[in-house]
Order: structure tokens, then C-alpha cells, then sequence
């Protein structure tokens, strides 16, 4: 290949063009705030705390608004960029912006960070959860925070959508734990909410065999010795069972296809793997590194907060047969986490209920990530269901 | 349920009769000893022990023998019980024993501990690996243990059958690491070799995403501060990180139907999951308790080395072309960790050169754990499969 079109391949690959760039629309993180809120399971949290962001113009009759829920380990931030050198923009944006399936000349939209999000030593990232500060004590809560339900971030959510006037969703759209946050929308407000774009989602309720998984996730946090009962603020924290923690998630996040195609049998040093117990696998290298990098914006407690919170979701009968909204279901074909069945059995009980419900699979070996990292194959069907 | 009928499907679903009870055969551990092996990777290990277990009689021409390889976690005792009173028998005694598919009547069956087997602390497991003296200090080896991959136990499991005769192998089996065994067997020694059984195995080599799983496995045991870097011998082990590995191996050797009907959405105990952080579903419950009661008699270090040598599986085109053996694949529809896929594409590529191979799938939820605990669904295509 030339070295001119080897580097567009580069770039083409990055999902970067020069259009492209150009187009990125600057974003700020801002913060609601409100007091006195009590959790489903019936627990005060005095002061809460969560960033938003906002894309496009709310119209005057307040009914143009998109919401977009973030998953387990994601944040607010779905499109655009802070400042034009970011090196990357939000997890959404080849499908949010002008033009774009959720058009950002048409629609308002807006994304917000749930309680306890992972990312809460992100300085972009606004939360309240166990790293919070407890104001009863003047100290962190750690593990004497409330258990937060996906439920209890939709019902904050919806208080800040109520302070922006949106007096309507035309849609709510999530991947994996948005997901679940979004179908939670169409279930506590029925009348608020039109259109649930269901992206790679467990359904109406939380798999047994993921509950198990979720545990999973969470273990190496408990295992790692600094995390002390979840008494490590301010002390050494427990960065090596965070980061274990999230290189599980990737792993399970990812797929058969992916490992083959991204690294093979490829050693991650000069050695053969087989010739010391220190020697990896690519495989293995790249999981290990990523962990780490993730680890040090993530609070380790929320961690398990957010194992809980998706371990909890599970709509009952009757708050499926009240669902008024038309769904969108986005499976990925790879998905090991919550696998395309899902969402077609989820679709069809909503049929049979008398519901509107379309599936549109996704096609690639990327596993459950896809859902995020490669969600412009369904940027069609998005907007065609959007226009419906 | 009457009483005697519910105790008789008390009986049948532990997988009792009074017959079969009545034709257990008694099997006892033996140990094969050497000196001065070397691995494939050019390391001594100067004195060598391993369990064995036979079940039926070698004939005079020693052409009536099957090698049963153990999985992962597994061991040697395959089939049978050490005593009458044991709670249960060998892990395939379904299908091994006097006219069974695998006919103890007409065949001399072998089974053999693996090098660094799971189980070092258990008495009926005789390993050598990182929990055993090294000769040269005294001391256990810990992580000074040299790397051993699957091919090594099987060179030593080749040595075994020569001192006992076995002039060829009428057939070798095995499931997960077992299948992984039984084909190096096929590899390794052409000659000797005439059938494989290859139950939920990953067909000629590891694939790449199973290297990353297998590495997540290990994970929990490096991240318990009493591992401390492998020298835990005579103090405080670390169990919490075994429980947690083994756990987890359980969790990925299940499936989502297994959760599904065994489980559902149960609480562990008489609140629900939602009212605290420590509260749990009965899927989290059991799994945790399962990893408990296993981490008693595993050793911490031989994880690691079992993770590492399942990693390095993997013949060139040279060796699996050089196989002779007729082959049969044996995978299980639910298995999440080598999916059916594995096994017919293994089946098509030694067909392709001009091999005999057949593909046999367990039908079931119970995920890679039906090559184990649904052998017997897989009895009589093993019966045929012998028979030809």
C-alpha cells in the first residue's frame, strides 16, 4: 500500500476525517443538584450530585428531547468533545450530532451521570455515590451508602429533566446498563416517554446467569486487601483489584471473534509465553493494560454499587403490559453478555402484549462492545425508527 | 409428592439406584515415580509422581487399553469409588464401568493425575508441581516450578502406560483440558494411538479468547495478599483468592439456562438483595459457597500453572496432519468456553486432510460442565464410536 493511503486507512480506521473533526460540536459538563431524595428501597441521600450534558435546542413546546442513559463503567459524556485537542470524542458520537441518526439539528439531547458511576475520580465526571462525602459525618460514605437501583438514577434523571422544561421524551436510548436505565424510563413514566431505543439490553429484567457475572466483576475489588471493608479514601486504594476488575469486564465485554482477529497467538513480549511463568500472551497484555489505565478514575466501591444496581433490574408484568412507548431493540450478534435471544424473547412478549417492538441485530465480532463501539451499523435503523 | 416417591427422586437425581450402587467397582490410587524428566520447554524436574487409577484388565496382546485424560480442575479418579460409603463416584462413572460405553468387561481403562494438578491438597491426588519438594532445596517449588504445558503430562503419562504394558491405545478421552490431553496424545504418538474422544475440547488449539479467560481464572489467586508471590507453604494460604477462582471457573463452565432453571431469581437468604450491600441472589449464593468448599483442597500455585499450560495448546498443520487416530468430537450445545463451532470446524479442517472425524453435540443447558456432569447423553455415540 502507498504511504499516503496507508496513512488514510490510519485514520479512516481511528474514526477520524478531517470533516469529521471539523463537525465535533464542544460540549461543557454541567451539574444538578438537589437534596432530600429517597432511593426505592426507601434509604435517604440528602445531597445529590450528578453531571449533564446537553446537545442541540430544546423546541418551546418542550416534546424534542432525547435522553441518553451511560452503562456500567461509561459516564454523560456521549458526544462531542470538551476542548477540539481531545483525543477522542463521546462513546456515541458517530450517531449523535447535525445530521446524524439522533440529529442534533432536530432533537435535544441529553445525557446524565447515574448514581455511584464507576468513574468518580474522573474530573469530568459528576456523581454521588460512595466516594461521596456523607453529609451527616463530613466523610466519605464507602460502603454505607444506600444500595442504588438503576430505577433510582432514572427518577433523579427524570427531576433534572423536569428543571430543563422537557415536558416530553420523543426518546430514551441506552446500551448494556443504559439499556436497562432506558426501558426503566418507559416503565415509571409511561405517559413521558414515546420511543426506547434498547441497545444491547438484557430485556425486562436482569438474566439470572448475569446476576452471577456481576458478582464477578466485583470480586477482585473485595479481594484486594486495600479495600479495607471499603474504608480507603484518603489511604492507599485498592488500584490492583480495580483494575483486575476491569480487565474482567473487558474481557466479557469482548468476544471469540475479537481475540482472534485483534491479536491471534501474538506474544506480548520478544519470549515465547511458554518460557517463564511472566510471559503473556498479547491477549492477556492488552486486558492487563487497559484494566490498569481504566483504574485510575474508578472508585473501587462503585464498583460493587453498580454490580448491585444492574443485579436489581427487573421489571414486573404489570409494569411491562403498562410500557406505552414504541421499542427499539439493538442487540449485538457477539454479545456473551446479554445475547441477541434476549432481546428477541423481550420483543416478542412485548408483541404479544399488544406493544410495538422491533429488533435490529448488529452485525461484527466485536461482543457486547459493539453496542458502543461500533453502534453506527444500526445508525440507520435508528433513524428510520426515530422518523416512525 | 408421596414420600417414598420423592425419595426415590431424591435417589434418582443424585444419580443412585440401588443396582447401580451394587455394581460400583472399588478402584484405589496408585503412583508411578521417575527420575529426570525434562520439560518441553528444556527444564528438569528430577523426581516425578503421579496418581493413577485402572479400571478392567490389560489383555495379553496390551491393545485394550483407553486413557482417560481429567480437565482443568479434575483428576484421576474417573470412575468408581475408593470405598462403598463414598458419596460419589469417579466423574464419568456414567459411561465407564462393566458394560458401559466405555466397557471396563472389554477394556483396560487408564486415568492419570496431571502434572501440577489442582487438587495437590487432596489426599487422593498424587501431583508434582509447585506444592511439591523440590529436591534440590528441600522446599516446596513454588513459583520456581518450571512451566509445564499439556504435552508434559502426557509424555509422562506415555511412560506410565509403557511400565504397564499398553502397547497401543485402543482409544484416549477426555473432556476440556482431558480433550485437550487426548489429542497431544494423537499428535505426539501417531502410532500408538487409534481413537480420540474429544469431549467440550477447543479441537487443536487454545483459542485466542480462552487464553485471555484462562489468564482472568488465575487472576484471583495473584491479587490475595497470603499468595505472596508464590511462597505460602506452612503459613496462611491464600483461600479467598482460590475460592474466588474457582469460582469464577464454575461460573464460566455454566451456562445461561443452567441459572436460569436452577436458580431463577431466589434470594440467598429471607431479605431481599435490594435491602443491603450484603445481601445476595441464590445464583451469587451458590456459587461463592461452591468455591468455598473446592478451595479446601487446591493449591493456589497450581492454578496458575494449569491456566498456563491449557494456554499453550496448540499443534502445527505438521502435527495435526500426522494424526492417525480417528477422532471424535463431543461438544455441548451451551458451552460458553469452546462452543460447538470449535469442534466442527476441527472436524472439517482433519477431514480436509484426508482424516476420519465425527461430530457428536450434547443437547442441554448445563454449558461446558455437560461433557462432565451429561456424559452419559453422549453414551452411546461413544458405544458406536468404540464399536468401529
Amino acid at each position: 500500500m502507498r504511504s499516503w493511503t496507508r496513512w488514510l486507512a490510519v485514520l479512516l480506521a481511528a474514526g477520524l476525517t478531517w470533516s469529521a473533526h471539523a463537525e465535533e460540536a464542544l460540549v461543557k459538563k454541567q451539574v444538578f443538584s438537589m437534596t432530600g431524595f429517597k432511593t426505592v428501597g426507601g434509604q435517604p441521600i440528602k445531597q445529590v450530585r450528578l453531571g449533564y450534558e446537553t446537545y442541540g435546542k430544546l423546541n418551546d413546546a418542550g416534546d424534542n428531547a432525547i435522553f441518553i442513559a451511560h452503562f456500567y463503567s461509561g459516564t454523560s459524556h456521549a458526544a462531542g468533545k470538551y476542548k477540539a485537542t481531545d483525543a477522542a470524542p463521546g462513546y456515541w458520537n458517530s450517531i449523535i450530532g447535525p445530521g446524524k441518526p439522533i440529529d442534533t439539528d432536530k432533537f435535544y439531547v441529553v445525557s446524565a451521570d447515574s448514581f455511584a458511576n464507576l468513574n468518580a475520580k474522573d474530573p469530568n465526571v459528576v456523581t454521588t455515590g460512595p466516594a461521596s462525602i456523607d453529609p451527616d459525618t463530613g466523610k466519605p460514605y464507602g460502603m454505607r451508602f444506600p444500595v442504588v437501583s438503576m430505577r433510582d438514577s432514572v427518577r433523579a434523571h427524570w427531576m433534572l429533566l423536569q428543571t430543563l422544561g422537557v415536558r416530553k421524551l420523543y426518546a430514551v436510548a441506552g446500551a448494556s446498563g443504559g439499556s436497562v436505565q432506558a426501558m426503566e424510563w418507559a416503565a415509571l413514566y409511561p405517559g413521558y416517554v414515546e420511543r426506547v431505543i434498547h441497545v444491547i439490553g438484557p430485556g425486562f429484567d436482569i438474566h439470572p446467569y448475569v446476576i452471577g457475572l456481576l458478582d464477578a466483576w466485583a470480586a477482585p475489588v473485595r479481594l484486594d486487601p486495600r479495600w479495607n471493608g471499603g474504608d480507603y479514601y484518603g489511604k492507599d486504594e485498592p488500584i490492583d483489584g480495580v483494575a483486575e476488575s476491569l480487565k474482567l469486564v473487558t474481557l466479557t465485554a469482548r468476544a471469540f471473534g475479537w481475540a482472534e482477529q485483534s491479536f491471534g497467538y501474538q506474544w506480548a513480549g520478544t519470549r515465547n509465553p511458554g518460557s517463564g511463568m511472566d510471559q503473556a500472551f498479547a491477549v492477556q497484555d492488552a486486558l492487563t493494560k487497559a484494566g490498569i489505565a481504566r483504574a485510575k478514575t474508578t472508585d473501587a466501591n462503585s464498583i460493587l454499587y453498580m454490580s448491585k444496581a444492574n443485579q436489581l433490574y427487573r421489571l414486573t408484568d404489570d409494569e411491562v403490559k403498562g410500557i406505552k412507548a414504541k421499542l427499539l431493540f439493538v442487540p449485538a450478534k457477539s454479545d456473551q453478555i446479554f445475547p441477541p435471544e434476549l432481546s428477541r424473547r423481550a420483543a416478542e412478549r412485548f408483541r404479544a402484549l399488544g406493544g410495538k417492538a422491533e429488533v435490529f441485530e448488529i452485525d461484527g465480532n466485536g461482543g457486547h462492545l459493539d453496542g458502543v463501539l461500533a453502534i453506527d451499523r444500526a445508525g440507520e435503523a435508528i433513524r428510520r425508527f426515530l422518523a416512525d
